[in-house]
């Protein structure tokens, strides 16, 4: 194996040669934030229906002028929505904005300080929005079983947190991402709390088919720099996935020293 | 800042673009020895002496006929010396044979079971050579207090092992790294112990100058589609270094929760 | 502070002097299970109903012959429940057959391989059994938006799990938990993935009110020295908690340099 | 195996019940420095014959007029010497006020910035005094191999730093730590780096024989209830090593899932 020109990420029924999504918040401006997607290479690009004007309001700025559509892949999400009946309401809106839009990203939180996931609440979003014809990606907890349920719902992806909503702390929990993987039917993204290269690299190498992220690139000292370093890891991660990484050794020369318990290297499927 | 196209690593004088330098043990052939080079994209490489033939056996098969000096800095190496008297004579048949070359690698090991550095040898030999003209890239323990004499006596990069040679354990003590990196004026490398994409993008990161590694890609599964991922991954963590990375926060929404003791971001120097 | 004579655990209004509480499977033989609570110092014993004899098998040995409930709070678990329902009618003949015994602990497991929580399950069954008059302790996930959903339903303690069941595996978040700590109002006891004593130690350093194991003990080549090594990590941890870590620094000498990111000392409420 | 009361700790052939040794520095008087020594339970203390009055001074009052010989090991050590001289010097002072006692710790640092150990002087002034007849005790680097030249030299005790002297941190390096245990024929215990009760526990779990430690203790909001908790925690991990803890099993139920490079379970000698 010497190449991944032939490794979509399928989404929905879509194929997709970059596995890096990303946010349009926190930018300095429109031109900024289109410098910065072009450095990551993202081709789906998500927006915060609440919080950025694509059309709403039809005489600022709209963001849309700036993602040509032909171009990128819009990805409404609900930031900022605390329970279902807002985020479903938020969804609808963006689909008649967006002339029938079906890709969305659901997120429902728990409360404004650490900005986690209310899984119920979530739950219930998912359900309405799957039955009324949406193709849910749904950010979560990193708990296996409700991922399972999401899954059951009908999502067509699920998008555990690494670590909380602008945190930049990394993976904190492999071993609940490497549950949730292994079980996966859908497309498994990390979204949330990668803060630099080597945590999507991280995510990668686990077996997630992506990684979402805004803070970390949005919030760099020089974002178009930390774009062009994610679209770089990502690919290096996953392409460490792909290549079948060595075994950890405790000792070189002992290779069968009895070690345990640390995650383990993931096979590609 | 958006691109890194003047961002050379600079050893002893000469500028490289790449800051991945690559061993050429443990391949199947040389062939392949030199696919994965290309992937690579290292243009230091690493030979150890002993082992290889690189004209010492007239009529066997060099591997100087697959890495023209044209293209590649060969870099010999004293793996599988474990005293000072035979690290310094490695080196001077290397020089023999590569016509006055100057830039060595030396590795002075403290047993064949852990492949260790032995300290009190590996700063005898670096005094020898160094007075000897070498320019000596030195393979050392991760003791910022020994890394600094090896620096006094005049060695043109110090490179701490990330772990045990071999065992793909990545980087085991991050903050002795940057103990070293931040008191360093001659380029860090990591050398021994990265086992993926990320371990390299860490020690980026953390600020070292260049990464080193043989078995992490001879040893992969698909060895030549790893050596691409610790190219990009290498291009990544230096981008991410440069870029300044987000704080990390326990809480998003609360950017002053008193955290400590864990390694800071790194500063761009 | 020179003592911790009275800092008792208060669950539901009863003070409890040890912070260690102990399950009763996986031992020998009865004679076993005692020598190791005895030595564990625990006054709160869990018993899986479905799987222990406390009488409803009257021909057989029953458990309660050797802890008599003078000496020991019997907490029944619904180990081995899948749903709400199951889970509620274990209870509620778990109280039959002890009396009107209340303080009960609640999990509901998401599937037999992994053992993880069903929160959805657990939510509901909760509800119907505060209402039914019980105290529930109830096992659950490291969410700190659904162990705040349990604590509003009236659950007298909630018990996160610190990784799978049987697992050995330690705290795998820690921030997960010190999240959960910081905003609790019932106590919080890590139960689940305790491996060795330092795991124990660590929980109550994070501020955990308690700690609920059963593997890392009666697994052990020696279960009773290992209750032992339990009990004095229960309140070597507590007492550190109390006695206020110094802060971590990466250099000795240099107090103020930047550091982030990782999980503060826990202040003593 | 039911009881720990006979296993002690043996050094230069006297045996110790306690295997927490404790410094004497940093605490506001000496009163309280005997009641948290009385709180530790240790037997060995050890004391910075540069900065504490134990004689020299024949006007001001002793340390020993607190610590009585009868019922301490005192253990002079040379913190604030930077070279092999000046420790070999201090050490003979202590000698001769101490009527001829034997047991002592070096410690030669490298820089007044990081306390790091100076490992060519520390080797140099352990020859000079092991020849001189005193019972070395040597504060170190986790090098194994500098160890094991240090216990040929005829150290009677090798004390690897788990983290810089002060910093509260931990064991860094866990890994390294092992490497040193399973070689040694001479105790090994963790000195410096050590900031709360379950980093000691970790320490003794790992295989380690005994523990040193003083701001961890002195450096805490009440001292004396550190010490208490340091004491358990030292116990605890001693006995859940001698228990043999459970094995990690990323799951339960797959005791045979795929694991590697995580520290193994030490097994007790």
């Amino acid at each position: 194996m010497t190449a991944t020109s032939n490794d979509p990420l399928v989404i929905a029924g879509t194929a997709y040669q970059s596995r890096l999504l990303v946010g349009t918040g926190k930018y300095q401006d429109f031109a900024q934030t289109r410098q910065a997607i072009d450095a990551s290479g993202a081709q789906i690009v998500t927006v915060a229906i609440r919080r950025t004007n694509i059309g709403q309001n039809a005489n600022e700025p709209s963001l849309l002028e700036h993602l040509p559509a032909e171009q990128f892949t819009l990805l409404p999400n609900t930031a900022g929505c605390y329970n279902a009946d807002d985020a479903v309401r938020t969804l609808r809106l963006a689909r008649e904005l967006l002339d029938g839009h079906k890709l969305v990203k659901l997120e429902v939180l728990g409360d404004a300080h650490t900005l986690f996931p209310n899984m119920p609440e979530t739950l219930a979003a998912a359900k309405t929005l799957v039955a009324d014809g949406f193709h849910v990606m749904v950010y979560c907890t990193d708990d296996p079983v409700q991922c399972r349920m999401l899954e059951d719902i009908g999502c067509v992806a699920v998008m555990p947190l690494a670590s909380l909503i602008g945190s930049g702390m990394g993976i904190l929990n492999p071993w609940n991402l490497r549950l949730i993987i292994d079980q996966a039917r859908v497309p498994v993204l990390v979204d949330a709390g990668v803060g630099t290269a080597s945590d999507a690299a991280i995510a990668m190498e686990l077996g997630c088919d992506g990684v979402l992220m805004n803070t970390a690139i949005a919030g760099a000292t020089h974002p178009v720099l930390m774009a062009s370093a994610m679209n770089k890891a990502v690919q290096a991660g996953r392409e460490a996935y792909l290549a079948g990484r060595v075994p950890r050794k405790t000792y070189a020369a002992a290779p069968s020293s009895p070690t345990s318990g640390l995650i383990s290297p993931a096979t590609s499927k």
